[in-house]
C-alpha cells in the first residue's frame, strides 16, 4: 500500500508556484492577485478564507479580502462582484460559500466573470471543462487529477467508480477521468443516492473516488485487492476525548481498506491540502492568461 | 419487445409545437424564427439543412438559410455570426458542421451567442446542462430523454451503459441520465475506445445507449434479457442491390438484440427523427425566453 500524500504533493506544487512568482518579480512583472469575498461571520468560512489568504501570502501572491456584513443584500453583493470583474488588478477571485439564505447563490456565481472564476464554478468554465477546452477546473477534482498524475497511477482503461454526484466533486471528476489524456481515459461509473447495489459496483472498481460525506462508509468488504482509493469525504465526528471536541473522518474505513489498497489517500492530508494548492494554481493560470490577453 | 418509435413521437412533438405556434399567431405574437448557416456545398450538409428548413415551414416557424460559398474566410463567417447574434428577429440559429478545413470550428461555436445557441454546443449551455440549470440541451441527447419519458421507461436506479464519449451524444447523455429527475437518476457508466472488456459491462446494463458508429456492433450475446436499447448509430453501408447504393445501419444487430430487449429503437426511425424535433423544440424555447426577456 502506498499513501497518496496530498500534504507532500501540495507543498511541492506551492513551491513550484512560489518559484514562478519569484521569476515574475525578478522580471519586474505583476504577480498574481487573488481576492476572496466573504459575507457574514460563519466560523468555518472564516477559517477557510483565512487559510486561503495566508497561503497567498506565503507563495508571494497578492491577496484581498472583501469581508461584507451578514445583512449585505443580493444587489450589494452583485455590485461587489461587478467591481471585481472590472478591477484589472485582480486576476481571480472566489465568493466563499455558503452565502446567507437571503442571497441567491446561483445568481451570484453566474455574475462572476468566467475569466476570473478561479473556483471553476461558472457554467462557461464547467462546460469548457466538459468539452475538453482550456478552463478553470474546480479545485477539488483538479487536485485529485494532479495527485494521480504525480504518483503515476495507471488510469487508462481502468474502471473508476465515483460515489456522489455533487457539482463540485462527483460530477466533474467523473467527466475528467473519462476524458482522453493523462490520469484519465478511465471507464467511469457515476453512482449516487439512487444507485442500487453499490457494493457490486465498488467490488469491480480498479479506482474508487468517494465524495459522499458519510464517515467510514466504504468498508473493506466493498473493495477488491489492489484498489486505488481517493477519499474526498471530510466530516467532523464529535469526540469529547479530544481537546477540540471532534476528529476528522473520511468516507473510507481507512485502517481496513488500506490493507487491500494499492494506493490510498489519508484523511486529513490527502485531497484536502490539494484543493487549496489547485486554487492557487488556477490563480497563477489566470494571471498568465490575462498577461497573454493584455 | 416494444419499439421506441421515434418517428411517431417526433411527429407528436412537431404537432404540439405547431399548435403552440398557431396559438402565438392567433394572439398576434411573433412566431419562432430559426436560421441555419451553411458554408460550402457538402451533399450531406445540404440534405440536413434542407430538411431542417422544411420542418420549420411545416410547423409554422419562420426560417432563414444563410448559404455561404466554400471559400468564405473565418473572419467573414464570424461577421455573419455576429450579425445573427445582433438580429433581434432571429430567435435561434445553427451553424451546420462540418465547416471547411480552413475555418476553426471551435472559434465559430464560441462566437454563437448562448441565448441563440439552439444546438446547445456552446460551453455556457453545456455547463448549464451539466450543472442542472435551464439551458439548450443538444438535440440528440434531448431526443433520447424525450423518448424515454414518453414511453415511461423506468430509469431510476437502473444501470445505464453509454458507448462512446462524443461531445454531442455520449458525454451529454451520460450526464443527463445520471442527474436527478424524470428519465434520469440512473447509475451511468461511460465507456469508450479505451474501455477494457466492454461486454462484461453491457451484460450488466439495464439500459444501453450506443453512439459508436460501427454497424451491427452490439450483438445479442452482449446484452441481458429485458435490456432497453437506444441505438444512436446511423452509418451508410454500401449496398449495390439498392437503388441509392447503400442502406442505413445502426450500432445494434437489431434482429437478434430485439428478441432479448424490452424496448429498442429502430434505425432508421428511432433517435434520428427525434433530433430534428428537439431542435425545433429548442427554437420554440428560445422564442419564449426572448419574449420573457423583452
Amino acid at each position: 500500500m502506498k499513501l497518496l500524500d496530498g500534504k507532500k504533493i501540495s507543498n511541492q506544487i506551492k513551491e513550484e508556484i512560489a518559484a514562478a512568482v519569484a521569476d515574475m518579480k525578478n522580471r519586474g512583472e505583476k504577480v498574481p492577485h487573488l481576492a476572496a469575498v466573504l459575507v457574514g461571520n460563519d466560523g468555518a468560512s472564516l477559517t477557510y478564507v483565512g487559510s486561503k489568504v495566508r497561503s497567498c501570502e506565503k507563495i508571494g501572491f497578492r491577496s484581498t479580502l472583501v469581508h461584507l456584513p451578514e445583512e449585505t443584500t443580493e444587489e450589494q453583493l452583485l455590485q461587489e462582484v461587478y467591481k471585481l470583474n472590472g478591477n484589472k488588478d485582480i486576476d481571480g477571485y472566489i465568493v466563499q460559500l455558503p452565502l446567507p439564505k437571503h442571497i441567491d447563490e446561483e445568481k451570484i456565481l453566474l455574475a462572476v466573470h468566467p475569466d476570473k472564476d478561479v473556483d471553476g464554478f461558472h457554467p462557461t468554465n464547467f462546460g469548457k471543462m466538459a468539452l475538453d477546452m482550456p478552463s478553470f477546473v474546480p479545485a477539488t477534482p483538479y487536485g485529485i487529477m494532479e495527485l494521480l498524475k504525480r504518483y503515476k497511477v495507471e488510469t487508462q482503461g481502468k474502471h473508476c467508480v465515483v460515489i456522489g454526484r455533487s457539482h463540485i466533486v462527483g460530477r466533474p471528476i467523473s467527466i475528467l477521468m473519462s476524458q482522453k489524456g493523462e490520469a484519465a481515459d478511465a471507464t467511469v461509473t457515476l453512482t449516487h443516492s439512487r444507485t442500487k447495489d453499490l457494493k457490486s459496483l465498488t467490488l469491480q472498481a480498479d479506482i474508487i473516488v468517494s465524495a459522499l460525506g458519510v464517515p467510514g462508509f466504504l468498508k473493506a468488504d466493498m473493495v477488491k485487492d489492489g484498489v486505488v482509493v481517493i477519499d474526498v469525504g471530510i466530516t467532523r465526528v464529535a469526540d469529547p476525548s479530544r481537546e477540540r471536541g471532534y476528529y476528522l473522518s473520511g468516507d473510507v474505513d481507512f485502517e481496513a481498506v488500506s490493507r487491500k489498497a494499492s494506493y490510498i489517500t489519508p484523511v486529513p492530508g490527502g485531497v484536502g491540502p490539494m484543493t487549496i494548492a489547485m486554487l492557487l494554481k488556477n490563480t497563477l493560470l489566470a494571471r498568465e492568461r490575462h498577461k497573454e490577453m493584455a
